[in-house]
């Protein structure tokens, strides 16, 4: 379906969006392989170089756009767009993302919703459309936690979740704080960020699944993000030697941990979508060819947008401990550290976003967000939903990450749509 | 039952055998836990500074005993004592073990079994009984393959197994090579020391496993040592997000890897002892929290005294890796990288190792070693045999190592009366 045959009242300029993000994948690029055009990775870790570059030049491009910029204490950047018909004081709203990157990231994951902010503002500036308030488009520091152990670190410290004195003092696995780090850079400000003065946020991101794919759907709205549980899991049997030891006597903390591993993907199989549970690290020791493990740690990674089936699976995986300890010999620990509740998105954002979509010609389908987002953050503050765009294969955190030049402009459109509907009335 | 009342006709020096075990026990000593008194640890890698003073320390006790030292290019030791009235020339027989340990290894494994060579043949000299030939005791370097990568590697050069060349080019993890490592201790020779011109071999050990203790025997007759198979073996599947990917759309390569750790569980206990079956290390890739486990490669070590065994467990394991190929859409590769077929001892040595231990009031159990031991090497040479003491709860390779100081004097007796008793007739 063409735009123009719709009710879609801003034309994104396809090839400013695209060389936005084409220039800010020049930052912490990986080499390219030209066999694989397809594949563009990058590392920005906060207070990298590569970091520096991406945000003077976002800097220059929010300028160069007519946008006043601001910079908090721990180096969130927040661009203000007023209308010419607007109050310079009325209630702004907002989008954005990130523009950090896990390492031998994709170039979309967090870019594509800052520069689709910023071409939804320029797009509007060059429509007929009016709107209602300022625009604020912000790129949040260090949202995947790569460098400093703690994702959705700037929004958490916007949204009043964090103390910015303590964000400062995070350290990276050489001992360089946040703080030293910003300031090398030059990117410690001391303006103020708070989503609890915006009216609306809204943050266009990828998909990283393939719901939109399967669906054949080019945006999606999303009305919900996951709650996540981690746990540290602890098998203690006992070591010895392989060759010396009979089967029949052994206290392997390894066969254990598979047996507890194969129980908790049931269980996460069990639960059905959008639940799901991962185990993604594990350590073995002593990690020895000819030795019987004695100890195996892995992680526990489980998220769904129902935080009493968080519980039950985690309650059952308890369960399942007790039942190997007692069938194999062996100790289990299951340390729950962390748990972060699912976040509902705003009713009214979610319905105006997919009115938006309507406009533009698109049915786009109501989703869940399976990660974590800024978003996530913002909404303690106010309203917010998100919009997806889809990720070919499902993939990203890999040079493999795509999102089709085409879905990048539909998804930016209607997030333009949405920016222009969203003030309260 | 006491000794004296035996036809035993050699008395060992308990208190000079614990010395020397003790005294050699602090050459790379760990720290000690004054809570824990038998708990006695040690690093000594071969070409270490621990490793020079415990060599340097068996010289100076083989010369004290009139022994005649050689060191051959790859820095074994062997000490010759001729009795009086025997020609220089004459066939001799051998006893020996190993000085180098496992990091953070105990005092007895290696170090148990040279110096009570030492001690029998101080023994037999005090003794009315005139052996009719030399009898040589030797410590092989590199027993455990520490430091350079290949356990049994000075008995395997000794034996003609392996090039003196090409084990003096092995290098540890800095780099640095054998012939570099041994050059630097000064224990680099140019003696012989031939197995094959050996009449007969008994090598006494610690057993690291349970069998006597089950026993209640101070001593063990080995007539056979296990066969080891070594496999790699790799699963695919396919990374993701561990937020964003529903369960059912995985590839998941840890969960596939954990059904096939379980079937080779199965497998080796269905196999009986002394077969066994153990995956001791684990790599993941990515190794992330919070992403879907890509590829996940593991070991497996595998041992048996029957050879077939272990041809048909392998081949069921390949078996159980297609299903679970064909069941979660994994690919698996089993690289068999190891295959040494089990050892069977010589009948007579074994016989007069029984018969050397009825001397002594004992009724020694005739065991297989499920550990490689460097007699495995040596008997592709001459006629062997080893003896197995006690280990107290059957561990190994750990400050908890330990052997009864009256097991090591009552299978140090053993050894002295069977060391008179093997010369052939």
């Amino acid at each position: 379906m063409s735009m123009r045959d719709s009710d879609c009242f801003v034309e994104i300029d396809a090839d400013r969006l695209w060389a936005d993000i084409e220039t800010n994948a020049e930052f912490g690029a990986i080499a390219l392989d030209a066999e694989k055009p397809n594949e563009r990775g990058r590392t920005v870790l906060t207070g990298s170089d590569a970091d520096k570059r991406a945000r003077t030049y976002l800097l220059e491009r929010l300028q160069a756009a007519g946008f006043e910029v601001r910079i908090d204490a721990v180096g969130n950047i927040a661009g203000r767009w007023t209308p010419p018909q607007v109050e310079d004081d009325a209630m702004p709203i907002a989008t954005g993302s990130h523009l950090d990157s896990v390492p031998r990231g994709g170039i979309f994951d967090g870019p594509l919703g800052v520069y689709a902010g910023v071409e939804a503002v320029r797009a509007i500036q060059e429509s007929p459309s009016q709107p209602a308030c300022p625009i604020e488009v912000v790129a949040f520091t260090e949202e995947e936690g790569a460098r400093f152990g703690t994702g959705l670190l700037g929004s958490s410290v916007a949204a009043g979740k964090r103390e910015v004195s303590s964000a400062l003092e995070l350290t990276d696995s050489d001992g360089e704080t946040l703080g030293s780090a910003l300031d090398r850079i030059g990117f410690r400000g001391d303006d103020e960020i708070n989503p609890a003065t915006w009216g609306s946020w809204l943050e266009l991101h990828i998909e990283q699944g393939l719901r939109l794919v399967e669906a054949g759907a080019p945006v999606g709205v999303v009305k919900s993000i996951v709650g996540i549980t981690n746990c540290r899991i602890v098998v203690e049997g006992v070591t010895n030697h392989a060759g010396t030891t009979a089967m029949e006597t052994r206290t392997d903390a390894l066969t254990a941990a598979n047996e507890l591993m194969l129980e908790i993907e049931r269980l996460g199989n069990e639960a059905g979508s959008p639940t799901v549970a991962t185990v993604g690290q594990l350590d073995i020791s002593p990690s020895a060819r000819n030795a019987i493990p004695g100890e195996v740690t892995f992680t526990l990674d489980m998220r769904s947008d129902n935080r009493d089936m968080i519980d039950s699976v985690i309650g059952s995986i308890r369960e399942q401990a007790t039942r190997v300890e007692r069938d194999r010999g062996v100790s289990v620990t299951v340390d729950r550290y962390r748990d972060r509740p699912p976040t509902q998105l705003s009713e009214r954002c979610v319905k105006i976003a997919q009115q938006s979509a309507r406009e533009c010609g698109i049915e786009a389908p109501v989703l869940h967000s399976g990660g974590l987002h800024d978003t996530a953050m913002v909404a303690a503050c106010t309203d917010t939903a998100m919009l997806f765009a889809p990720s070919v294969d499902g993939v990203s955190h890999t040079p493999k990450e795509w999102t089709d030049p085409d879905d990048c402009v539909t998804a930016t459109t209607v997030l333009a749509q949405a920016l222009c509907r969203l003030p309260k009335t």
